[in-house]
């Protein structure tokens, strides 16, 4: 496994990692998303300057977000999806995202690579992606590290996340089409799915379909189906799809890679496809904006004493809320003049 | 009805204002939070001048969130309930927040003013608040309508919410006590209400408890009871309550009464009320912050023409999101630079 050679490994420079990535160098691929995930200002600023390097070359992709509770099967729905892609001559780059690790620092995809096969194949490249503290975080250490796979060649993203948390709609906000597993279960349909999930799905796969689940998987596609029909038409023209797949026979996951292909093709002719690529661009370039202005904030220390100053007068009731935030906006402005214009 | 006459009045001027508000006039009390709820930046400018004045007034009060779906009966309960508040010599200030309004432009409470009883008594001020554009507006207006009726000389502040929306956490971060109302229902007990509500609650009533359904009620009781031990002791040391109550006969509503202040008494003298009081103001003066900030922002025209710019780049693809936020951000330090430190 390639990225366990990080730490023994020195780090390179700016012009080295952007000349690896886009030589498709695996192993400075890893570095370059460990760089991006590192919260030390120093590699912050490097990320930032790399990125900005690569970024000509990232964009002309395929990007599919997967999402689905544990048991649903994605690992190794995705061993076989990932399988037709790379049969059809794309490299594939597999970004796993945990938000269980957020919470109890443990792991629900667990900590040792799955989707063996794949993770041998040289056509891939499989990265869990560190949950970072918050969740705008995660959406933001993800899409970077997608901006750093597709720059070094990789065709089409899979973002695989746990559809039990908060991540969901920052993952739709980064990708191009969104993919909802699901177990055909008697009875409750919906059991341990969050609510809006289906409402943000591209597409629904009702996985296990095989052997005597079959029938079950049959009847559950048809009440999804019957499902979407009751929402609008989404912006994209695209009726969500509900199809059935079993990675145990292969059986319905070949239909899943043409839907997924015929759907891009639509959207592309429509121009859909690249409008929201552009709306998700705005939207990042505002959390960016959000994000940048926090950090701005927290760079000075006297900024930071002042902050402390009027939180504990506001506990102590000897100043209003209101006038404190005035106060601390002055502050701000104050600091902000005291430093010199740079292009950082 | 008094605020009926706002519109034919002439508006008073600062120390007016103050001096009403402080006489316990409750038309120039009605005018105040129309002030307040003014998104007119001269309003705003005395609305905050004006908080500034009477907050010394304010504070020394019992602030009671009340929340339910619609048909819970919250009206017939609070005009009870209000009976009783009144009756023990206080004065009552209800503050309705309609959620509603801001989606459908509709009203789930309903134009006219209803708890006719109360709305009559020369000790009871009724005002419904305008919902904001946004969550964090709502909670903004109704906080400050609130101060203003605490200056006032309103003693007990009820604030009544829907609990299907999303105002609920931000009503339980601006009262002392959450009361939520429920229904005995067969079966689905939760159903209807917003998952989560349950935990932030300090107390559950079930409402009309009266005629054949004081023994559905009496059951509904200790579930929730029994579903309040499963959660943890909260910090305020305070075990949610569970009563029943009929604001029909009657029965069981000095009790709630009752309990509210056995509640008070109980966190006073364990210091968790002034202490949740400190931590409310803390948090409120980040928001007020986080709000001065984004007017900061579109103050300037040429920085609102910059932000434009950059969206129509990013969206382009002419410039990365990143590159963009950057350059944002120095434009607003320019911004920043360029304007003359001043105290509002």
């Amino acid at each position: 496994m390639y990225p366990l050679k990080q730490s023994i490994k020195p780090r390179p420079n700016l012009d080295n990692f952007a000349a690896g990535i886009l030589n498709g160098d695996r192993v400075i691929l890893g570095q370059a998303i460990t760089l991006v995930e590192s919260n030390l200002e120093a590699d912050q600023k490097m990320a930032s300057r790399l990125l900005e390097k690569i970024l000509p070359n990232t964009g002309n992709t395929l990007r599919i977000g997967i999402t689905g509770v544990p048991g649903v099967g994605k690992s190794t729905f995705i061993e076989t999806l990932g399988r037709y892609i790379i049969n059809s001559g794309k490299k594939l780059a597999v970004l796993t995202i945990d938000p269980s690790s957020e919470i109890s620092k443990g792991s629900i995809l667990g900590d040792k690579t799955r989707m063996e096969e794949l993770s041998k194949n040289p056509m891939v490249f499989i990265r869990p992606t560190a949950a970072a503290n918050a969740l705008g975080g995660v959406a933001y250490k993800t899409r970077e590290a997608m901006f750093l796979c597709e720059a070094a060649g990789y065709e089409v993203i899979i973002i695989e996340t746990v559809g039990v948390g908060q991540s969901e709609v920052a993952v739709k906000n980064m990708v191009d089409f969104f993919l909802l597993l699901m177990l055909a279960g008697a009875g409750d349909e919906l059991q341990g799915i969050k609510k809006g999930i289906m409402e943000i799905a591209n597409a629904v796969v009702i996985t296990k379909a095989d052997g005597d689940n079959v029938r079950h998987a049959t009847e559950a596609q048809a009440v999804y189906q019957q499902t979407f029909h009751l929402f609008s038409t989404p912006d994209s023209g695209w009726m969500p799809t509900v199809l059935t797949a079993s990675a145990f026979t292969n059986e319905g996951v070949d239909d899943v890679w043409k839907m997924i292909l015929k759907y891009h093709h639509e959207t592309k002719s429509r121009g859909f496809f690249d409008k929201n690529r552009s709306v998700q661009n705005v939207a990042w370039f505002q959390e960016y904006f959000t994000q940048l202005l926090k950090v701005d904030l927290q760079k000075s220390k006297s900024l930071q004493r002042t902050r402390k100053k009027l939180e504990q007068a506001v506990a102590d009731l000897t100043i209003s809320s209101q006038a404190a935030a005035r106060q601390l906006l002055e502050a701000y402005h104050h600091t902000v003049r005291g430093i010199k214009s740079s292009k950082q």
